[in-house]
């Protein structure tokens, strides 16, 4: 069986830890499996040269970003290459340019655009075992790009696409998915498996375990994820299809999001294109709008709210003060102690009621609502912050996810 | 003017150092030159990256050891461009593989073969700032190769020579080359000028201002390397070819090297083929031998010494008793507390009497001489190494180079 192995900064965090990430692989080679192993940067060693940069650069260029946060990956392809030979195993390091990991040239936040990965068949060919650095490619000018926070999953779910094999395990410093974070929620139990889907939303509200994008990468390509632990034994999550088992369960998880801020225009005259004309320039500063409301207007005026991530709020301030002025608002409220609460499952597309479950659980707990987005397999509800601990207990208990 | 200018580890050692060397640059610029900077890795990370690699493997893959290594330059190229960019340069990052840095495939000593320099004849084309990564190449595989100790000196001489340069430029901790070690003797005197072979000479001997490598190459592509302190004003030292005013000076420089061992086989057969026996094995175990003394035989015996550099000895300690059981040499003796000390100078071509006047200068400070070796512009001795500094010290006054 082919697998692709991704250990993260923590897993590789110091010396003994890379020898532990090898006798892993080694165990698997023992097992049978070719293996291809993908890693990021030792932790704490990217946090080290960005500081190096920000301390030169109040804006260091992106290009040269890329040049200098892709050398974390590869010290570690290197040190781990080496470990394993010192083993016995043949091993060789790749960087994301030998792999043929060709992005586009957005630095700091490249797209992949194709794998050849053609030395790394040939090297499994040979039996050797690739090691692979993550979170990086070339662009067309053969300039060295990243792929954005997180983007080491990427390249082990993409890699995993481009070889056909058969299982992307991910390992990190959790067990696997679970029904809500168990530092809140000690009941919370671990889940066995959950769907793309799923686990798409659940990536995106904040539970940090799998990017994004690397979940959206997996489900296009149909890859089997498995989420697991590099310290500990257990099957982890299997991130998959959704199935029926999946839909008898009603809600999967209840997650947590601290990273959001509100704006809120006040006052604002209702009349059409008033909407793009907010939204217009926000996008174009490069700021994520998730969740809108507005108000019904009374009279002529309405007031209308949008939540974005709470380190883009600075940015957001002055030009929120030029929006209202352009669009004649009488006030703009900032608010920044805010959180979201969510509950995710393909279950809620044939069970109704959630909704109303949800929005009396936290009414019993007192906690006021402020804004609320649903999807077919989740429902949100943004509320104070102070207010996220206890909503995510009690839901976790309604829902009896425990 | 095209200059290539050269920055070691010291001299980008930390924020500060890679701003002032960013203003260094921003005024060569300011004077009107083009400028093509390369840099190595920041003090301090090569040996980091060594530990972390021997702690991993007793004998770590050369292979991975390039792969490792050559993330010291790149941290570096990239950070010096960001301030350079902070400083409103247009400056810009690249790789021994983006200059096309060709080598062979002897991974962690490997040769140059050629220097395309497309992107940086590109970058000077559109008044950009090329910062090259020194010590790094890549090979016909595609695979990171890195030049040896000081490889970054060879960088900049061969990125001199492919694009015809004016001047290359080594900025460093010292303010050039000197009749001696000034810690050695407060009286040196910087050189404003001196030949490749002088230069060469030193080098090899122990000045460690230049690599070797460098040097050769300076003097194949007649490139005018200026050797100069990044943190002090002054004019340095210009390596050039050789002209009448350096003939006119008998002696150039003294220096002291105490990167030497000696190997003594007692009591060897003497018989035709005796020295291949030794030296055979001795050169297949890639240990460079630089002196060699054998006594006048007495009867069918001799005596024969040689000297390593001391970093070897442990190396050879078997093989030297395995070698004397071969050729039924009587026994071994091995020496680690000696060192050698050096006259170098292009005018010794037209003066004589310079190896008189070293002896008896040794001899009037009751100094040992163990070993000669002589050529065109160079006498050496072997000495104890608790010799060396006295030795140095009146060789020095001696030859009036104060």
């Amino acid at each position: 069986m082919l697998v692709v192995q991704k250990f993260g900064g923590t897993s590789v965090g110091n010396v003994e830890r890379i020898k532990h990430v090898a006798a892993l692989i080694a165990k698997s080679r023992q097992a049978g499996d070719a293996v291809v192993v993908v890693v990021s940067a030792m932790s704490g060693e990217t946090d080290r040269l960005l500081k190096l940069a920000h301390e030169l650069a109040p804006f260091p260029d992106e290009r040269e970003m890329d040049m200098l946060l892709s050398t974390g990956e590869r010290v570690t392809i290197a040190l781990l290459a080496m470990a394993l030979r010192a083993m016995g195993l043949d091993a060789r390091s790749y960087t994301g340019r030998q792999v043929g990991i060709m992005t586009d040239s957005t630095h700091t936040r490249a797209r992949i655009e194709r794998i050849t990965a053609e030395r790394i068949k040939e090297a499994l060919d040979q039996g050797i075992i690739p090691v692979v650095a993550g979170f990086q490619g070339i662009n067309e000018n053969n300039d060295v790009t990243t792929l954005g926070r997180g983007g080491s999953d990427l390249t082990a779910v993409a890699l995993a696409a481009a070889l056909h094999a058969e299982q992307c395990l991910i390992y990190t410093d959790v067990e696997g998915i679970f029904t809500a974070d168990p530092n809140i929620v000690p009941s919370a139990r671990k889940l066995e498996k959950v769907s793309y889907e799923e686990m798409l939303e659940l990536a995106s509200l904040g539970a940090k375990v799998l990017q994004s994008r690397s979940v959206e990468f997996a489900a296009k390509y149909e890859v089997p994820v498995i989420v697991k632990s590099t310290f500990k034994k257990g099957e982890g999550t299997l991130v998959t299809k959704e199935d029926r088992d999946m839909e008898q369960v009603m809600v999967s998880g209840v997650t947590g999001d601290r990273n959001q801020a509100k704006i809120t225009f006040i006052g604002v005259p209702d009349h059409p294109g008033i909407a793009s004309r907010i939204f217009g320039p926000i996008g174009s500063a490069n700021i994520l709008v998730d969740m809108i409301i507005q108000n019904v207007g009374q009279g002529d005026l309405t007031d209308l709210s949008f939540t974005i991530p709470r380190g883009d709020l600075h940015k957001a301030v002055d030009l929120a003060n030029r929006i209202a002025k352009d669009i004649g608002a009488r006030s703009v409220e900032l608010k920044d102690k805010i959180a979201k609460v969510s509950l995710v499952g393909v279950g809620m597309r044939s069970h109704s009621g959630v909704a109303a479950r949800m929005f009396e659980t936290l009414a019993a707990k007192g906690i006021n609502i402020m804004m609320i987005s649903t999807s077919e397999i989740k429902i949100s509800c943004v509320i104070e912050e102070q207010h996220l601990e206890p909503a995510i207990q009690a839901l976790h208990q309604a829902f009896e996810l425990g």
